[in-house]
């Protein structure tokens, strides 16, 4: 029996955030938090009772420790997290808007020890006690040596007999389309499951459509056995094999929406695991709608509340 | 004269609360204050001027005397507080969500000292300087001791001219509905004036249907003259004696929910202490509708802020 | 060329509100911050990039200086604030409410230093640094040789070449309706371009009516070339000599509501600026909008974000 | 039997202070409290389990009741406190230094409703509830209305068989000192102890020397049967008749030294009800210490640890 | 090779504390934090490098899994913890005091999770992964359950070889002199390290003298091969075999002074566990000196901050 | 007549640390502050009433602002800064300790846009406006085009007729000793007043001995007219031409010592450009004293607290 369900790699970066609405220019505290799309995601599929590890490459210095004991706090294992006295943390500064005043991330993750990260340096034995990899293109994006990495963990993973997903998370800021469409092409032939937002698959694929039409063109482009299509107001579209599947959006007041991608994908990976997409699905919509109402990047939530909200047992005071 | 014009009882809790919307398992600050239904519903009918006097038994350590200032502070007297060198204060965290995450309560109040609180220890005369008896079945759920003394109340306060009103307010997590049924049935003959959200109606009596034929229904099954039936989006439903009465609900925006039932039969009772139901209802929206926009159990509002709402003159900024 | 775009002088107050939606009464903490409409107006415009001047009467005190740093933080010249050992800070109070609860604005401003301005004390000789002057009616109700300032600065500026906006801005917590008319209406001969909320129209002036009826109405009454009629949900009327203009307000969610009027004011000003009151109102509108969403009485925004919001790029995450 | 020990009465203010050390040009939150010379002493004897009244006037407004909510949560009856709707409530802001920068106090409490109380309008015969009256020299200062009624109520106090202390507290920045005085003076014929700092000794009776000598001088000068002088680094010296007394300083640790005269105060009245001032002596030197321990004006300490205190037993952790 | 170097169990609590030096009685907010004895020692285990496991019985609620996930967070195993639905986590409040007020520590941990332990439900062949347990006589204290599974854990220890250290650490709240005597004396005989404060040897073995004169006594009393006495301004005496030995405190400024002698005791097993109890008597005192600095029951240093203070390297800026 | 009375340019950056004592590691909210040695220089000069004006080159984002208004908000001139869109903001990460632990700078400063300087991008002839200008050896250390321009500055001050100060302020984590002795060496030749603290003049220029024999040696090795030694427990040391100064450090109580040293120049350079070492010696003693007591980098303070220092009248509580 493998030691864990799921691994994953990737960037998890200081998040340093004014308190409430306020405006970077004008507080004088910060909130001072982490958070990357993969160590959120594992950090969701541990509160579902998953066996999950996340690694990177930290710089051995409070930051780069702070980064490893909050992913570790959830419950994750980050045994494998490589560490270098050299690099720095990865920051990113984000102002939480309300409308219509847009969400703004600085990205201050330039030369980042993660982004330093080349396939050499990994024992990627590791990956035999796991059955399951979760990458994105964000990893892809940070450097040449991080995206050979990234398309190296998938063979290396496919090669030893696990399933890998890729989230494609398009960053405009961090590389433009068409070196995005390159390199995650190259990947995508040891893919089970692809997640794809809307938005990314016009901008990196050129693909536009339904949500559902969308799946099917990417499942046929790229021979992706399982592809997810996020990011519609409609909800998420699927295709596994021959079935189209969907689920709705579920109703949120929005108190934090960083990370509810990841703990979407994290809901949709829990059902992959048991073979069930379906169930997936709705275990991620339930993950991402309760994720938009908790503060910070992780879904801190028990499994009991997401499959409450699944069933709709949602509203009132528990007393 | 009386010297007080509403007596309560009941147990007050430390209230422990994250921050905003965050989760006590991520947080490293908690919101430190006090709630009790009686309590809550004591200091709502102070700012409306009325003299009120609440008690409890409370451990004399720094956690029961800060119950005693925080009631005291809005003006309800707490002379006959009975102090105990033993037992603890109760405590409740509670976390408050946002669609389609539920509120959160956990209850840390057992062995509570007002948990031990028996008939015999009470100073029965003292309910002769007051006009009104208001009760609830949370202290009735609390022990057996608690649950005579409730009865207790209930009868010197009848034997000695009082009113009484008794909030039925029943926690799942404190007691079975049929043991709740059985122990409030025995204290209706000595209620005037009956509070029962349509919820309670249904888990504990049985009663199903619209406001106001539950509140018809319970005021024929247990003679109690007033009823009104609350915990509805419809509004609140009374029968007065023959008199069929009803209030719509305020539309608000929630920024605490707790004590809106407690402060909204502040309001009601009011109205009842003048003869005058109809008029107490109107009291009891505005406040309940008012509770939801100020942060913690207690409604601290002034009557002006009270009957503004009341005549619909809300909105805007005063100045 | 002008030194300064726009010059302007009022009373800033220190400004003490709850965090979040407490009650005054009930907290123990205040946030501390600083407010006035003609330097919320100044800041305004700074941030579009506009050269600015607010000058006002200061108590030499650590209240005093702290209005004019954090005026002079957001870069808008204060070398010509007048300093006094006498007086003090004006101050105001404020809650935030939610609905129906009201915003509640307690002023303590009586006898500050500011209200004690007389027209003999100003180098008036400095307006020839700017091309346009900004007044309004608070200056006004403060004192009588307040009242004479703004009238002797409306004249000055008109004599030495710069053009005069004038927001009514009526507060009844101020003065009486009818003298504020009596006082507003001998300041218009001098003034260029008028600001008047609804209300206002109505109060002071008793004109009722469209936005865009009563923008006419006091262009016809008062000789005023440019009027701007604001505060009606259907956006902002204005008259431009023969030229009817209109702009939407636009959907924001309310973080903070003071200073909205006097950054919609900015926009205005930016446009009538540049002779194209058409493209003000729009600035207007998205300033307005945009200041909902930040927290105090100043508009932090940068200019890119109000033009992204003009242009209706609002909302989603930028990363 | 007399309802109260002690009756006081002054002008308790707002307090705002920056967090920690901070300054106020730099922060943007504060402490809000409130504290005032009587008002403390009055807390502070409650602590000790003494009934205690407080009075002042108040205008009607979120800071007077904030006011008056503080001083009656912590035991101190309010009840005959003079509401108005005029006036304002007083406000002091202050800064905490640590060595070699001072605390700095900026009052603003110029126009306050507690200034424009006159004797004419108080209620004398309230005094009959109580044993013992408190003074300071702070009320006769605000203005003559408030000297005026100082004086009366130590008149009204002695002709009703109370006992009256007095504080001098002088404070420059309220009166000169020879107005100080010619004001004092003419009250101490009605005082039985009275308190005066050495500095006070030396700037408004030019009295200096020992602290025993200033004592025994200031019987002698005024007829004044006890005298405390205080405020010296060796202790606290007082005679009493014949007898000279001493009490020596107990080290603490500041944290907030406000307040710590006034809680001296309280712990000798307490002796001198008992009359015993040689241990209120004691007590005085406790309370003053501990006082320095506690954030705030007020000193929330038991009347255990007081005690504790007296007895050395201090230092360690209680567990 | 073992797995772990030291393994550790005991009750560890959720710690309730005012900011600053705040009373309970007036603040509201308080931090929120965990700790225990054993699990404080286990965390600055690790902080030097060492494999540590800690286990305990919680609830399973977000208080239980707060605990478990801070004390995971430091990187130490909490893979053994023993999760019921039953029973709550043991609370305390503490405030933290300056001279001469002490630190107030009121426990509420009655009928906590941690206090139902039975040997029984322990999985005792686990202890086979480690090299050394270390245990405390507050666990001992909590419950005859509890005595039990410290005395069954200590023999079942040494049947499987591995060292076991014990700290009496008395607390008075928690049980009688007489009935720690006892129920520790009969641990002692498994034990290898024993540490014993100064005032723990008079309270429960009514022993006194210099701190060698103590540990030489216990040793012989108790045929423990080492022994620590704690607790005196002289600094550590220790007893190993036949060596005496010394370590003088390190003068520290206190934050937070609560875990003080876990952190020292740490620095010593790591000594211990290297065979070298000199080295660790002096990693000890400046683990319990640098405890003395950092907020929270936790030592939060790196092992060269620590070596640093060994090597009297403190004080002034690194940059 | 200058506009200026002095100008400096450097790198300010934002500075974030732990709220209080906390860790890193431990804390979730950061205090969010900027600082450099220069700007902390120019802002102390402008509560001296001196004119100062301080430029560096800013990314144009948040952060970049942020530094900007922090700098202006206290007076200081910040209209030359060079805005690029290009580079990030410096960062430093501080944790404040207390004996024994020191506190912990951490630098992620590399690649700012500060570094990136070079001396062709800088208009020379603004220094015409100046008297005086201020440079540091930190900047020199950031990039071989900031030692360049840090050398043009001087040599251009030099013919323009301004005097120039220079404070070696050696950095271990920027540059090594040699590299710091031949850059700095190579600026001293335009230099008027040297700052070169004790460990300075050790480490970079191998100089030990009294502060007083250290002065001399550098003044006669670098011809440099005035210089001051700094860092000394016993003081400042000085020599100017002939005459030898000194001035005693004043003791005071450490709440936040970062840019104590940048203060007390300021004082120096304040009395240096009056030609009067000797008292500039006193303000900096005053001023380095009173940093100390405020958080931050920059010294808040007035000019009458400065010179109360300098007057002895410390202590005690203003009212």
């Amino acid at each position: 029996m493998s030691k864990f369900d799921v691994v994953t790699f990737g960037e998890t970066m200081i998040r340093l955030s004014p308190p409430g609405h306020g405006r970077l220019e004008a507080v004088d505290t910060l909130d001072f938090r982490t958070g990357g799309s993969e160590s959120n995601t594992a950090i969701a599929l541990a509160r579902l009772g998953r066996q999950v590890a996340w690694w990177s490459k930290l710089p051995n210095n409070p930051l780069g420790r702070k980064i490893a004991t909050q992913v570790g706090r959830w419950g994750v294992d980050t045994s494998h997290v490589i560490w270098t006295p050299h690099g720095r943390a990865g920051v990113y500064f984000i102002e939480l808007g309300v409308m219509p005043r847009r969400h703004e991330v600085y990205y201050d993750r330039a030369d980042s020890a993660a982004s330093t990260l080349s396939p050499s340096e990994v024992d990627w034995s590791h990956l035999e006690q796991a059955r399951h990899l979760h990458l994105t293109g964000i990893t892809s994006a940070l450097s040449a040596g991080c995206a050979a990495s990234v398309a190296r963990a998938a063979q290396e993973a496919r090669a030893k007999g696990l399933s890998v997903s890729f989230d494609t998370n398009y960053r405009r800021k961090l590389w433009p389309p068409g070196q995005a469409k390159s390199v995650i092409s190259s990947v995508l032939p040891s893919v089970n499951l692809l997640f794809c937002p809307r938005d990314d698959a016009d901008i990196v694929f050129g693909v536009k459509g339904t949500s559902a039409r969308i799946a099917r063109h990417l499942q046929q482009t790229f021979g992706v056995p399982a592809v997810v299509v996020t990011g519609s107001p409609d909800g998420v579209a699927a295709v596994d094999g021959e079935r189209d599947l969907h689920s709705r959006n579920i109703r949120a007041m929005e108190v934090d929406r960083i990370g509810s991608g990841d703990a979407g994908n994290a809901g949709i990976i829990h059902g992959f695991l048991d073979g069930d997409l379906a169930t997936g699905l709705r275990y991620g919509s339930a993950m991402a709608a309760l994720k938009l109402t908790v503060p910070g990047d992780e879904l801190i939530v028990t499994k009991q509340e997401i499959e409450a909200v699944m069933n709709c047992a949602a509203g009132g005071v528990q007393r």
